[in-house]
């Protein structure tokens, strides 16, 4: 209820701030049987982790996870698994100069306001570190997925203006990896990077668009009526920081079609009822219909930005502050395995969701 | 957990197919003491009726609510709100040759694989009519947030290509209701009848965006880290039929920024805390900053088109498929109080969670 | 989160006030594919009814149930089920005179204090006749379980001091029936009856105990920690109007032995692993073992007596107060059903939720 | 879903196994601005951690708590707070011996149906190790409602059939804990420390009864129908390890009255409204009446003995076992922390929710 948990049946709960003592996640409802252990989690944490190349946050984290329950001889229990990964490269004495100051953009404001105090080192709770225990929770759900088929892959699309050209059925994890930005279309990755480097030199950031996908669902995940696959696709990407929107499918661009153009006919191919040519992302009437589910998620630029803005006190009066603290100029390299994470804990609660009967 | 709950502390749970016996809402959670009579409701379903202009489904509902329990005295007790509108003028006869294909671009295949059966008639649950239910919860909760000096107003931006220029600040819901499409530019209302009434007498349906805001938040709703305010709209704008893509503030188009641009200086107003320009609309880490909330919903094109159609039936047979019913050919116009009734539903939730301490 | 749903994969909601329009209930995830019409839900509820023997309330309502969604073509199609029974022998003059009186050990003065106002009709919200709802979902959850082998029965063990003497594992609902106080003792049968009169006869109430039990449960089911199968049962039981206590298997007798005597060894009985003697009453580390589930739930006399009684008034005044309206001397035999309807309910949650995997 | 998880508002989530490598807890819900500190905690674990006295098990376990998140400058920010303790006296060899054996009235047999295999060693999850982590969260919500005037006490009313003869209104906390059977009765408690003795050197278990109350719990807590304040109760305390009955107020007992004797006149007292005699328990309609709220609950004989016992081994073959390990004679001494953090759990969750405006 205070926001903290994600999912029905496979149900994460996150805890642990930026500067505090660690971050870690519980997950209830994960089925025994399946084999589990750190490395599992760690590959990915990997993915995610501050100082993994030049263009991302140089703050020092190893993101070492250990498994503390829910685990025996290499094999899940069906009890809760907590994951945790302790804090070790911090440096908070950067922001013991802002602590009276609200960061333009920021959440500073706002959980002041809420909470009437807050922990200001390096965000606290509101930092994007929290998505670290989301895709420790996200690996598990991969690997029990894997085994049914179904695959999760997420890439930079778009940084600023430079867009990818490139048909993401094609795309593999091979691709995303190969360039530091997770962009599989080489030409547009070099010029991502150029212009991270660039706005970075500056003192700037720049937001982008991540391209997600699924492959494999099965037909039948989603539930009418409020928990639509998409609409609970749409509230695992917005809660993701700094994500400012979210379309699946045909999306915005498909408000400017009719019907006769954007319909989907149904077709016999290989035995099986598919749709023509899947303007709808997977999706029909809030249920997966077999075809690859696809989306977008936009993300604005990162909010600490190295200059001087005009901002206000804890004190109301008019303030000037200047940003302390490593951080990244974009997002999007390190928000990829964040945006496959959360697609598959969706995947994975309606997995389970689909098999009650 | 089947999904027909939407809400934490106010719950709704919507019941009722198209063409079967009703469509209806139970409220659990409703604060006592609020003066509330089927008037109160009545009003918004009015807006949401069939058969109410020259540009939507001439199917004549007259969609009188009653209210079976929770208001004693014109009160409501703090019990359960139970209601409900009967199903009048149904022709289910249009569906009973449609009975074993599957509409394309409808939720009808999906709805026969989960569920190993379904109701076909008007598209049973899966029919935007269950939107009635939520236009009659929302409602409820719009009468009891005007008293907190909280406002919804939603409208038709985008019509295919035809788009509003208009400053949502200055839009009433006067405006609002000027036009039968909903939009408050009275030039390009025109431009969207238009367009509506030609796509319509071609046998087709269009898109478009419904811009929706909420003014006088107060400061503190949302919940971190996954109950962020915008990802609860987002769920909820997700989850109405027909829709494919959800952005508040900068959105998309915020993509596209450097920080130093997007960044929103805090300053001091009336003495109060603001920000400069509210790009990120109303929502800093989750939580209402007191700004107004906005945003955009994109929806696709109806995909009931009076055209034949490729398909395959029930045994898995190429098939063509001519639809009968009446049906709309832009759902914008009727859609605009299900937009604010789920943003009102939303704000709602989060206004009783943020009041717990 | 307001208390009026129970259940997680099998969730009713349910509304309505002892004197108000109608009461009913809204099941959400009963699965597709289930047979059901009013006749399955109308037999449960005629054994509920008021009016129905000499020895329960005179207020004579049929309670006519209609199902008003979720049901197709004589069949479940996995969405919200809403059943609903109008009331029709309402006397609501009976409370006028009582409004602003406290009735002592009854609910009116808890609810006013907690909603500052409340429907005095009949008690309201706070009626037994709310469990009308319970019947009605439990009658749907029976025939589901029926189909998988599981049966529920009570009886009315204990009136007063007057104690049945039998086994409850050769007892029917023949058996049950067979007497207006659903007692299977016949000679203890006879003597509740004679004392369930006498005590009216003076103008007073008599509590009792009534006894459940489950045959055919699966083992399986419940979940650790705290939704222990039997801590579901305990709170299901003791979220019936005037209940006051649960115990299962040995109970608080159990509370006396040593666990050389209570212990229950394993044994192989027809190529299945059994326990000796059901000391646990079907349930081990809340989970069920197979054996069959038996318990016992504690009703304290009914609050409305015919005598004159002390209490306050709204202004916190000293009173006297003298029952009005129709009420049973011993409300045992006419909770029979809402027990082994809310167990229904129980095991059909955990049913379902057991088989996710 | 899966049962690790307790209370909507203040929502604790545990994890961890007998012999792992910790047991912790998640709360998700802690208002901001409690000063709390490891040794709030720590006061209470030690009250329940084994090897405390010579009545309890020699298993020596110092169980030292550490906050890990959701504390920052001594104060919960109302960010999720994470408690752990390391398992330090660990002795896996004991139980590797029985690893193929379902131990009598343990939970062994159903774990190993439910999930396929289990982690055996000192009975993994279903070890009342497990409490710990109710203990710690409950530490929290005392301190909580410390400060709202509401007091939580339990002792042991009754180990076999040796019971106390005492009025818990003149119990203090002082008096509970000055003997180490918890019984307030100095004269029963020599009596029970003895029987359990007698009892553990004849390798022999036995059960008993726990007493709880509260004190200065406001008007208004509980919701209606399902959630009833006592029915939360009842499920919380049948949820810890042994539970086998629940009653409050009057209980079993109350079942024999008839309703003159039973019913309870409002008075007013200092100028406010009480009931008479509190026979209820402190609950009217499920909602408290500002009385003291008290209750029993039952335990049975702890299931491991020091005896050989017939049983059945994981292949469905009869077999026989002798218990090793290190285990208390009876649970009731050490259960008693539990029984009150249970109760305050429970309070705090219905704290919340009647904070709902």
């Amino acid at each position: 209820m205070a926001g903290n948990s994600f999912g029905q049946l496979f149900r994460i709960t996150t805890f642990g701030e930026s500067h505090g003592v660690a971050v870690g996640v519980v997950i209830d409802g994960c089925p025994s049987g399946l084999n589990l252990s750190e490395k599992d989690v760690q590959v990915e944490l990997d993915r995610r982790r501050p100082g993994q190349s030049d263009i991302v946050t140089p703050r020092d984290e190893k993101d070492r996870v250990q498994i503390y329950s829910g685990v025996f001889d290499g094999c899940t229990t069906g009890a809760p698994i907590m994951m945790m990964v302790f804090n070790e490269n911090v440096r908070s004495q950067d922001y013991e100069k802002m602590k009276d100051l609200f960061r333009p953009s920021h959440a500073d404001f706002t959980y002041q306001m809420k909470y009437g105090m807050r922990d200001y080192r390096g965000g606290g709770r509101s930092s994007a570190r929290e998505t670290l225990a989301r895709v420790a929770a996200g690996a598990v759900a991969k690997k029990f997925l894997k085994s049914k088929g179904i695959e999760f892959l997420s890439f930079v699309e778009q940084v600023g203006n430079v867009a990818a050209d490139i048909d993401y059925r094609e795309v593999t994890m091979k691709d995303v990896e190969a360039s530091e930005v997770r962009c599989p279309d080489s030409k547009a990755a070099k010029k991502m990077i150029d212009l991270i480097k660039k706005v970075r030199a500056g003192g700037d950031t720049i937001g982008g668009v991540i391209f997600g996908f699924v492959r494999g669902v099965p037909v039948g995940l989603g539930d009418p009526v409020f928990d639509k696959l998409h609409a609970d696709f749409g509230k695992a990407m917005l809660s993701i920081n700094a994500v400012k929107g979210f379309e699946i499918g045909s999306g915005f661009a498909g408000t400017l079609m009719q019907g006769s153009e954007h319909n989907d006919p149904f077709v016999v191919r290989g035995g099986k009822v598919h749709t023509s040519k899947n303007d709808s992302g997977g999706v029909l009437g809030g249920i997966s219909n077999g075809e690859d589910i696809y989306f977008r998620v936009a993300f604005k630029p990162v909010a600490t930005i190295m200059m001087e803005q005009k901002t206000v006190d804890v004190r109301g009066k008019s303030a000037k502050i200047r940003a302390f603290g490593r951080h990244d100029a974009c997002v999007l390299p390190r928000a990829v395995p964040s945006v496959d994470s959360m697609a598959a804990l969706v995947i994975m609660d309606h997995y389970l969701r689909a098999s009650v009967r």
